[in-house]
């Protein structure tokens, strides 16, 4: 019997779980569920549109929720609901929050009888799984992580709201020579603007002060203040033609040596054509994993550091040892 | 109250094991066993060394026993044996032979009411992750290793048995175009030569017949026929002087396309200077994780796919989510 995916919120996320799931044999998507008139909503594939209203109807049947809403407000309410209903999956990315949420997602499930995994896609997730397993290693050096290059949706928004600012993308872009440091086993003390510098593609309305919008961008508290930053302005043609994409990646690194004095270096990198994709496709793997540890009895929350990789796998636990191990 | 680690074989492994051990505040090494005279043995740090004859008086005075010997002839008669007093940990390699020897180690240890995790260390172990984690991701692309550059003691052996040859060092090198073609996305076919190529510093006795050697190393079947293999002559000061160390490392690597079709790029990399101490620290990782699981009454035989990150780690659950979620 396959795995029965529900999927709540259709953006980009929801779109490439249901994306992801066409391509797993063990899994099919009963419904997508949508704040939105569900007559209204285009689905890449064919499938079932409901509103979230309707979620409490699917008890039984749907055995792994997706939660594809965004960390700032959709999850942290959303997936305490939830996780009352179904076992879920959610890619919640509010460091600071982190053990609070996990408090209440797993005293919700635990009440529920109900499993949700939490915190999962690229970072937090592969690159959390990087950190844990390079830090296990005895031996000096300490775990980097730099992101990029790639699009960042909420530095993109910050630029938006600069006045005479029409539309705009930004990139986060790791300083090679930085990674190099660290490569060479060093362990810098990199600043943060060290670590990566933000180049800006800024398309301004027509008779806008440009230096002035420059200037507001370079100078934003949080954002841009405390980063080597660049601001192109383009036009709205170049900016649909070039920048259309949702590109990220990075890389974890340790380096350092091991208890005898030899050097070593560990390094995990993504580099991803589209980054809310690629997230998909990891909570879909983590759906299957949480479908079989309820099939165990689990309840309550965990996140990736709790599953055994072959709990993620299509593959029987004989086959990952035959052809992967 | 401290994991206490028993190391079974002292060459380079169970010293790397030591000093690994001898950085972790939550291990200490109760004995190393050895099939020497003990009294003949050096150890790194200061330890307690027995015949492996004493083995079984140490049950109860060692959580973890580390099994240090090699694949070929010690591990498969070892461990079985091993399992049955203690915990175990080993680094087993021989691929073809790891259905087997899973089988034989899984009886033993839930016979005993023991646990024995196998192919511990970065290949089988690590690289057998990364394989895993990048497969779980649906979308097209394979997952591809490459090893080096990196000693292979097995192909430096070959060398050696060669007629008028004193000494040599071979080294596995991944071939860079090859590596190339895989991070493109291409997923190419690749063949045993394309992939890598075969390094070899010989010494040759004195008067040998240079072209002989060099025509018998690159016509050896199995080791170096399929290969594209430079043979260098070199002193004996030389091969000392710059051949001395036992680096090693490799890549595993996913490219592809996602379900919507979107490009990515997963890759995982290791630089080691030293192949066997490396290993050693993945060892007495795996070793905490055996400890913790046999405690929540594991019992039989694992590999690093049926072992949940957070067991390695020194770090408790609420810390790994706070500091590396």
């Amino acid at each position: 019997m396959k795995i029965r995916l529900g999927i709540l919120g259709y953006g980009n996320l929801g779109r490439g779980v249901q994306y992801a799931a066409s391509l797993c044999e063990d899994m099919e998507v009963a419904a997508v569920f949508t704040r939105r008139d569900p007559a209204s909503v285009k689905t890449v594939l064919p499938v079932k549109v409901e509103h979230t209203d309707a979620l409490a109807s699917y008890v039984g049947k749907i055995d792994v929720l997706i939660l594809c809403g965004g960390s700032a407000t959709d999850l942290p309410v959303q997936s305490v609901e939830a996780v009352r209903l179904f076992n879920t999956v959610d890619s919640f990315d509010t460091h600071a929050k982190i053990p609070a949420y996990f408090a209440a997602l797993d005293r919700a499930g635990k009440e529920a009888g109900h499993l949700g995994v939490m915190s999962v896609g690229w970072d937090p997730g592969l690159f959390s799984l990087a950190r844990a397993y390079f830090t296990t290693l005895p031996g000096t050096g300490e775990a980097y992580t730099f992101w990029g290059k790639g699009v960042s949706q909420g530095h993109s928004d910050a630029i938006r709201r600069v006045a005479g600012v029409k539309d705009a993308r930004q990139y986060t872009v790791p300083v090679e020579s930085a990674l190099e440091r660290v490569r060479s086993g060093e362990n810098p003390q990199l600043t943060t603007r060290e670590k990566h510098t933000r180049e800006c593609y800024v398309v301004a309305e027509e008779g806008a002060d440009l230096a002035r919008i420059e200037r507001e961008i370079k100078e934003m508290p949080d954002y841009f203040a405390d980063y080597d930053t660049t601001v192109h302005f383009i036009s709205e043609e170049e900016l649909r033609a070039k920048h259309g994409g949702i590109p990220h990646g990075g890389f974890v690194l340790r380096a350092g040596k091991s208890a005898a004095g030899n050097d070593y270096l560990m390094e995990f990198s993504l580099k991803l054509g589209s980054n809310p994709e690629f997230t998909s496709g990891v909570l879909v793997a983590y759906a299957r994993a949480v479908h079989r540890l309820y099939g165990e009895g689990k309840t309550g929350a965990v996140t990736v550091f709790d599953i055994a990789p072959k709990y993620l796998s299509p593959l029987s636990e004989e086959e990952l040892r035959k052809t992967l191990l």
